[in-house]
């Protein structure tokens, strides 16, 4: 589900791709490993670079596309701190709530711990709200950054946590409706559509 | 403590940096807002840029050494991956483990989401073992994504889940031993030594 952001970044710089779909035995493989060092997806290879983890390859797309980053320095130092922030400050507390609520609902211990577990998460979005107010995008135009905080807002989308907030649910609606990722969202779900029910 | 990272970079790289400690009520106002949105440490002005999140920090500082990121294309290109993926795929789940064991060790939903946890921190080392091996960092030379990958097994120095892995027990003890983690860690120490008892 990650690989979706790298093929929204590619879809809003312009930049053509060949997809390598793998399965679960390509991923364990020494081959896989070599490329990706934890197994997980999403791998990228441009030229002989061979790049893993969706972060660093949006940016990497992103210092090749105006698309995804201002040009002016000062603007465009501003985005790497904001794809950090929404990767190690935010995502780590909604990926608990989704583990606990898409695995382990009916757990005595996840009745308990779900509590503190929404509170981090509601912390963290009342402070990317603050940041927001009136702003169309976390600096003055659309960037790598609103990209990856869009597709970790996206893994609350079992919730109405970011749907109660107005000021989060237009932000997410905005991303939601740019054509490059409604494109990506296609080419991401056409492979399953082809598997027999 | 996360500016412990920024710190040892600083170090690292031989620049000087003029440091400002600030207390919890600073970091709710909005000046130090404005300058780390989230309200979190760390963050560091550099001339007119604000910049936060200790990893982008880390990476921005590295950009500007070869103590911190080789000058060679193909070499330098693998540093801001590894970074991404110890921050975001392994950072999380050691926190995890840390806030359970430290704040919450002897509640009953802890002693029965502990194992589950640790089996995703000790997944997360293997695999960083696995890579290892016998090489002396995670790429040909230290780099910034060494300095952060340490500081994220640091987190684990409560348990001895590093020490057990022969691999990752020398990978770290090879880091402790700089120079200049050590006089990061004396500027890191120095505020707290001057409090009364």
């Amino acid at each position: 589900m990650r690989d979706v952001r790298v093929r929204w970044a590619l879809e809003e710089a312009g930049l053509p791709c060949q997809e390598r779909l793998i399965r679960a035995d390509d991923q364990a493989s020494a081959a896989y490993r070599a490329l990706q060092p934890s197994a997980q997806v999403a791998a990228i290879e441009i030229g002989e670079l061979k790049w893993f983890e969706s972060g660093a390859i949006v940016l990497h797309i992103a210092e090749r596309s105006d698309a995804l980053m201002p040009s002016d320095p000062t603007r465009r130092a501003r985005t790497q701190p904001w794809v950090f922030a929404a990767l190690n400050a935010v995502e780590p507390h909604i990926q608990n709530l989704a583990e606990l609520d898409l695995f382990h609902a009916r757990e005595d211990w996840a009745l308990a711990r779900g509590p503190m577990v929404v509170q981090a998460v509601r912390k963290r979005l009342a402070a990317l709200a603050n940041w927001l107010g009136a702003r169309d995008f976390l600096e003055d135009s659309f960037t790598a950054a609103d990209l990856i905080t869009a597709t970790v807002l996206r893994i609350l989308c079992h919730t109405d946590i970011v749907a109660k907030r107005p000021i989060l649910r237009a932000y997410q609606a905005r991303r939601e409706a740019r054509p490059a990722l409604q494109k990506a969202m296609a080419n991401y779900l056409r492979p399953f559509k082809t598997i027999p029910a």
